[in-house]
């Protein structure tokens, strides 16, 4: 027989999930309502408000699909494109890849722009494959790369994409809640998020909101979305003052996401942003004064994730392994090419505490210590606490 | 301002979700563990181990996928069915009508065997439709009709099935937990289902199970798999051995599955279908004993989700506003066709105590006299107690 489930703490400053707010685990545990219940439906009119507010947006269609962040993007590339449409995807880590992959998949034909994991897409190659296939019809970047930390500035691939009348697509999957979205702003056409990351609530549903010029795509389609499930055709239905059903939402994780979303804007946006750049800042600080170095140039740099270069002779593994067992800290290692090269450092929504920034640096200054690195004693926690 | 979420307190006796237990609430106020956490693999072996032990099988690749029933059901679809390949579906109410949609965005060519809402498939109709037509290499059936209450034999058409090289796809959404689904036994190839039903966790996974014949099928592949998300080929090696990374798994949700699995074994699953099928008659009979008719024959009927017929001149809404406002109670109305025709009432799992079974019916006399019917006073409740 199993035994009632009891896991053990963690602090999670990977690259998500993140820590939950004891007051989103609270409501975790509250019994179920139906989803027709009408106090369901006004549980998800507050969810819709608040995320237009987090997204920076006056989409009607902004919700959270019931799935998790990738189920967003699967969302926004089955509703968008058609077998035989062009599209242009930069690819700069392992999401811009995901991107790709899930385009072909839904029949769309890719170009990618590829840049250094680690870098910024380049304006003028996306503008130089736009002016060589006027057939691309949408264009789509990384905002946040969660697989090396590089932010993707977006207004001038906005402006591209529009005087190319694309689309404009942007994953914020790691961004939404940590940095500003601002998707009306950034002129952003549809756009995807995870509950896991800067929301602080736990994975499982992924926001998504599509601007009028992606609503009129999806109008003009020829053929049916190839996913039933994420049809959003059906699913703005459901949203909508219809309240047709279609599949049953996840009703606890719904809970959690108006929690998470309630407390966001308790702290107020801006406050949550300004918190996120100082303790990212005051983290990086002090990586550095250990002698570690950075993967991401520093004005590329996002403040909720950091990769760090793992020092030669010391092991990947083993570090992230103490780091688990002699703390309960969870960090992240690397994905696909970055395997073994770089930690990933993760500081969101709940997690991203000046707390976490002075344990984790001085549990790595030991860690590392023993592992032979020669670190001034106290360097890491004196440099972040001098920028705090 | 918003406030904190305080939902009203509800009975959950629709056709899901169900109410969820005290103890799997709990486990959801569990602070998370990260997805690739070594004590998160192992909540995942005991979960793929107790799914294996609830579906009767020993198919290796038993899984909750990350998303509500329906999820499922685009999971066995998209990952059996390439562009042009033909299936047969038995089409008795919503959920089959569903995946016959399903089956077609995937680029199936679909027959569809029907036969009336509230009524079984025809052995000798499917075998017909095999006959004529050898390129089928799929039959599907919903064991469990949510949306009539009907239970499916499932061993003829299991044998059908194979005798003509088809794989045998089953919808046990509403069955897993309440009457034995028996995967092997029954010679299911392909078999997927919900958390919010019986199983009485939150809604927001969906275990589905393959046998070695559908793996097979997927092994041969000569496509992709239309949808990344939900890819079995990729999401085998995350539950699997090599546990790489695909998509971040909702935590929260996989320790309400791993609890809820848990507390149906300590019940013992004979018990648990015994009380549904013991609560579910003393329900059937206390509805006739009130002079209700049910809209399914008496053999095919469903303990776990009974239909009932709307009685002449009694508003469908009404009843149901006046069971949500005076008893916290919810039901179901009728699906499609059956919408103002039909009340849905499910004892699933949890929702499945002689207490609702007594509260129910003394409630329903209450509201459908003051409608006008003449009731004598505590039939139904006495006839249910007689019977339990």
């Amino acid at each position: 027989m199993l035994r009632a489930l009891k896991p053990s703490p963690r602090i999670l400053m990977g690259p998500g999930p993140s820590d939950v707010h004891p007051e989103v685990l609270r409501s975790l545990s509250i019994p179920l309502l139906g989803h027709l219940d009408p106090e369901f439906l006004e549980i998800m009119n507050d969810i819709m408000e608040l995320l237009r507010q987090a997204f920076g947006t006056e989409n009607l269609l902004t919700v959270p699909m019931s799935g998790t962040g990738s189920a967003g993007m699967e969302t926004v590339f089955a509703n968008l494109l058609e077998p035989g449409d062009h599209v242009l995807i930069g690819v700069n880590g392992l999401f811009g890849q995901r991107m790709a992959d899930v385009a072909r998949r839904c029949g769309g034909i890719v170009t990618e722009i590829h840049a250094d994991w680690g870098d910024t897409l380049s304006e003028d190659e996306l503008a130089a494959a736009l002016e060589a296939n006027p057939d691309i019809g949408m264009v789509a970047v990384v905002h946040a790369e969660t697989s090396t930390g590089v932010q993707q500035p977006l207004k001038g691939i906005s402006d591209l994409a529009h005087s190319h009348d694309c689309l404009f697509v942007v994953d914020a999957v790691t961004s939404l809640g940590g940095i500003p979205v601002d998707v009306d702003q950034h002129g952003v056409d549809a756009c995807y998020s995870g509950t896991q990351k800067c929301l602080s609530a736990p994975p499982g549903l992924a926001p998504v909101s599509l601007g009028y010029r992606a609503l009129e795509r999806m109008d003009q389609r020829k053929t049916p979305v190839q996913s039933w499930y994420l049809d959003l055709s059906m699913i703005r239905s459901y949203w909508g003052s219809e309240r047709s059903y279609h599949h049953t939402a996840p009703i606890s994780m719904n809970y959690a996401l108006r929690e998470a979303l309630r407390l966001l804007f308790e702290e107020g946006l801006d406050n949550v942003y300004q918190r996120h750049a100082r303790l990212g800042k005051a983290l990086q600080n002090g990586l550095e004064a250990m002698g570690l170095d950075l993967h991401v140039a520093e004005k590329h740099r996002l403040p909720q994730l950091t990769s760090v270069r793992i020092p030669k002779g010391i092991d990947d593994m083993t570090v992230r392994r103490e780091l688990l067992a002699g703390f309960g800290i969870e960090i992240g290692g690397g994905l696909g090419e970055l395997k073994g090269v770089i930690w990933r450092v993760g500081l969101m929504g709940h997690s991203c505490s000046p707390n976490n920034v002075m344990l984790f640096l001085s549990a790595m200054e030991q860690i590392l210590r023993r592992q032979g690195m020669t670190i001034p004693e106290g360097v890491g926690p004196q440099a972040a606490w001098a920028s705090l």
